[in-house]
């Protein structure tokens, strides 16, 4: 999962380990369990130096990972094998591994979560030593069994190595994915649980406790053993024996780690657990000062590694750091969305708040303080908890279930369509939709999610620009809507450009003219696609070209008749921060078209038209041609006869 | 799940258990479990009465579980407390029980998959005694987990019980489900499983097996305990003990049943595991000669409890079957498909099939018979099935992925987005698209499944009219699609009402012209669609309108300037099988309106503006005006100007 928070200010200088220092540390004539904790030790500074750079990234997990995939890579994997995590944001971790083993480019250390760089999760696309595409959890195994199931087709003889999260098992698709492996005896899996006891920023056992995991996959006829995962004394012998013991079973080791493993500071000693304190290190980028002190201590326990076997300590090379910038008054959806949200169950008390493990990235924090009997934690488990959310509106309450965009409008898009026939109304409110932040990759960016709901039946999708609209969009929700409501939300703090509009509530199928002009009649949602617009429109005004520019939080049910009287004949152009088919153009090209409107000349459709980039915000947005300059450059290209 | 197949001919006349005799078996004055098993009995011979009257329903499931569900009923349930069906389908069962105890009209009892009556699926909106929507599977204990949760926070304290299938058992989300019901301690709900250990056609075992079900439920901290469960002498106590034993932990039951339960022929006696053999009354109307042998053998065993106990038998009444009607020269589109899979799979030897415990529904039988190690059975496993086909298309292999549509499109979703983004192809065959059947419910009327496969990256989405069509469908998709692709199939077999054209290929984005006419362009896909709006252009035309009908089978990508040039600016009208967001209508009028092509008047659309209605098929589009009357009224009313 994704915070979207970055913490401010990147350290001024880095320092990374250098390829020949790799390579030293990668053939060292030592013990292999030496050896591979030195290797390992490296590839953290590497991490660090990654994510320092990139300012986001998953440091906890990478590091409570590492030593695995470092035994793993050095040790255990033969030319047919395959390893691949499915959790997918140890990703770094990863990257590091195969950056000191020679198989990415070393340059690409400098390139994470930036264009044509290490997306911040695995691509295959991009990074050809990548198996699968993952950041979306519980596939992994399901996954292992394909590649399994196609190698024996083919003859051939692989194994597959899977790592996934101990978070990630309150998946129900892990579950599902284990009967069939051990009914088939596809002993050719290993999988390994990173098994770090805190998901996102709590302890698992206070989201949702696994129980006896060991006694929990043995039951499904799998053979489980259990090592320290961060000592390559206990991982590999464990592995060797784990193997030996059921040459004809799929297998589980359970490699109990800690996150942020190898830092002190960073590793979760003495975090309360049923607390309020959360995990610091599960995502964002370390402040200068955490980059300093973390660095210090793994490259001093790396020198005493590489003394004790009579080697030289490693010399580290420094790299500026590009500087970052933040905006200066953004808008900031999620903490306005939250206290929203806390705020009208004060006079609401059917209102019940349900999240899969990402109350910190849906604004929950202040729900749960003020109404703690209301809210329901349910794990990294969607489907569960939208069943659950249907099941109280049937009894009488108002459920808001959150997520991320990109896995609430799928994960659980049979749940949500059930409860939709029955006539009750649930909130849904999507978090990290759109394009931005750009840093975590395709799995993250949710940009297919009003397609995917768009045909709920009685279902109203909104989506806020400001933090003024995000407040009347819950007043709505909660208040006025007559069925279910999808509130799409942008998590990324951002800077509209312009006075967002003030109105006292929200207007069906209507929305608010930010700027008026009749060459062409800009159309978009939220403050990403706004922004941007505003933006153009005032590149285009610069070249005499005037456009008016229309905040329509409606998503789907669009006022046809209002959006034709406003364009008065002129072209009317959609932006989408989402896919071109299925988004709220295709909603507003067919309110023009198919209701009894006032003639509109033409419609455009500015959007996603492929699977988006990773990269910083920038980077993307214009990437897909969806900053100003690109907004305006289409404006003019596709209406040359007009405008 | 829904078998698309109904046995023809409807028995002549059937028998039913009339209401007074219902109440003085009820009412009995005999040991509880004597009085359950006569009242079960009872309701057996009545769910055959509305099946048979029916034309279609679930047999197999409504007995095993009925004893169960009488027992409940009539022993164990209290003001406040709660019963469902997870898996649904045996609705049949769960109506005949509460027509019996006087809870629904007892002339509902002539109207199961009618309008206005009961739906093959329990609703809670039609139907008040009804306690959630079920039908898609899984998500029964979530629900309960809802309930209780909601029950808890308003001071209510009534239990749950949930009847789960044990095929169901193979989805996700009932694992994932349970860790919270024992964390949370939720001692309200009892789960009893209906053990008849045969999910659709084949034998559990054999399809994905379930293992050491009670040491897995129980390793997940839930009590469990083991009944027969079509005998009350045994599942009265047991649920008794049960309760006793875990007065803190949610509970359940493992009710050992036979499918088919109470007729000796219904029974799987003798059905061989592992064979091609399948179980005969898993759906489908029972012909007349086993209703009426089914009907003597049920009331012969309850003359005898009744004899026993020193009353009268039961006397039936009779009443008049409604006539059936066969279409004449149907189009079968799933042999074809699954006949067109298997001929391609021969000279296509990378071509691997996956079904989710439907290989008949599918049409995969021919497939699994030709290339058996091709074809890999996955269970009710959608989210599992998906993710394994990604890997066999990341590692060579092009997959064909089956479900019914509904469930296809929509439980793994964002598996399906995954892999998409991978650039690799897999072919998603969707089955029982649209309104009809109209018997099954909402639950199984795929109208959503456009909308929400629509924006998946390079997929194309196909629906063929025909047995040729359908055959270029796979022949297209298998050998030139670039990318992914979902092929939408209609099951029901369906009388065009005219010839079908037999072009050599497709023609992407393009299509064919059933009848030319200059007043409207009437344009849509699939066999009940096209079927209904070549009979509404014949309508027209004897009014004098003279009506296109272009058969367009790319859902998704459509050729607007061939569309435009073939209108000639004749108005449009796109009929979607399909709710009016997201569907074939929106691509139609985004291509018309968004692309440079000719001007276009205007585009009208006709589709599902609700949730669908159960029905009889001819019912069912009556009601949603999609039959060729509605078509061409809405015609003739939507373009008085023109038309």
């Amino acid at each position: 999962m994704e915070a979207s928070v970055t913490r401010a200010g990147g350290p001024a200088a880095l320092r990374r380990v250098p390829l020949p220092e790799l390579e030293r540390l990668r053939t060292l004539d030592a013990d292999p369990a030496e050896r591979a904790g030195a290797f390992a030790d490296a590839c953290r500074l590497n991490v660090l130096y990654m994510i320092a750079r990139a300012g986001s990234g998953h440091i906890g997990t990478s590091f409570s990972s590492i030593d695995v995939v470092s035994w793993l890579h050095l040790e255990v994997l033969r030319e047919g094998d395959r390893y691949f995590s499915s959790k997918g944001h140890d990703a770094p971790g990863l990257y590091a591994v195969l950056i000191a083993l020679g198989r990415l480019p070393f340059e690409k250390l400098d390139r994470l979560r930036r264009l044509g760089g290490l997306p911040g999760h695995p691509d295959v696309l991009t990074t050809p030593e990548v198996v699968t595409n993952t950041g979306s959890l519980g596939m992994g195994i399901s996954k292992a069994k394909g590649f399994v199931l196609a190698d024996r087709l083919a003859g051939r003889s692989g194994r597959v190595f899977v790592l996934t999260g101990d978070g990630e098992l309150q998946e129900g698709q892990f579950w599902e994915s284990l009967a069939s492996a051990a009914n088939r005896g596809l002993h050719e899996i290993t999988a390994i649980v990173d098994h770090n006891r805190i998901q996102s920023d709590f302890w698992v056992a206070d989201v949702s406790d696994l129980g006896d995991l060991q006694r929990k996959v043995e039951a499904f006829g799998w053979a489980v053993a259990r090592c320290d995962g961060n000592d390559p004394r206990s991982l590999g012998p464990a592995l060797e024996d784990l193997d030996r013991s059921a040459p004809d079973r799929p297998k589980l080791m359970i490699a109990d780690t800690l996150k942020g493993a190898g830092v002190s500071f960073m590793e979760p000693h003495g975090l309360p657990p049923g607390g309020d304190e959360l995990y610091a290190y599960h995502s964002g980028a370390p402040s200068p000062d955490e980059y300093a002190r973390a660095t210090a201590e793994i490259e001093e326990r790396l020198t005493r590694r590489l003394e004790a076997l009579g080697e030289a300590p490693v010399a580290l090379e420094a790299a500026e750091a590009p500087a970052g910038s933040a905006p200066a008054n953004p808008q900031k959806l999620m903490p306005a969305y939250g206290e929203a949200l806390a705020e009208v169950a004060e006079s609401e008390p059917r209102l019940v708040a349900l999240d899969a493990d990402l109350m910190l990235d849906t604004g929950l924090i202040p729900f749960r303080k003020r109404h703690p009997d209301r809210f329901f934690e349910c794990g990294i488990a969607e489907q569960d908890m939208v069943s659950q959310a249907a099941a109280m509106a049937l009894a009488g309450l108002v459920p808001a279930v959150h997520s991320f965009g990109c896995f609430l409008s799928t994960r659980p898009n049979e749940q949500i369509y059930n409860q939709c026939t029955e006539g009750t109304k649930v909130i849904y409110a999507g978090s990290l939709v759109g394009l931005v932040p750009g840093g975590p990759g395709h799995s993250h960016q949710s940009v297919r999610d009003i397609s995917a709901l768009g045909a709920m039946p009685g279902m109203s999708l909104l989506e806020p620009c400001s933090e003024h609209e995000a407040r009347l969009c819950v007043e709505w929700a909660v208040r006025e809507a007559p069925g279910s409501v999808y509130i799409r939300l942008v998590s990324v703090p951002w800077e509209l450009g312009f006075e967002p509009p003030a109105p006292e509530r929200l207007s069906p199928g209507r929305g608010q003219v930010l700027r008026t002009g009749a060459d062409a009649v800009i159309v978009g949602a939220g403050p990403v696609v706004l922004s941007q617009a505003f933006a153009a429109a005032e590149l285009l005004a610069e070249r005499g070209v005037e456009c008016m520019v229309v905040d329509l939080p409606w998503l789907r049910d669009v006022d046809g008749a209002w959006l034709a009287e406003l364009a008065a004949g002129a072209p009317i152009v959609c932006v989408d921060n989402h896919y071109l088919t299925g988004g709220q153009s295709d909603a507003v090209a067919s309110a023009l078209t198919t209701q009894d409107v006032a003639p509109v000349s033409l419609v455009r459709k500015i959007g996603v038209d492929r699977v988006p980039e990773c990269g910083t915000n920038d980077e993307v947005l214009r990437a897909h041609g969806l900053d100003a300059e690109g907004i305006a450059e289409r404006v003019v290209a596709e209406l040359p006869a007009r405008v």
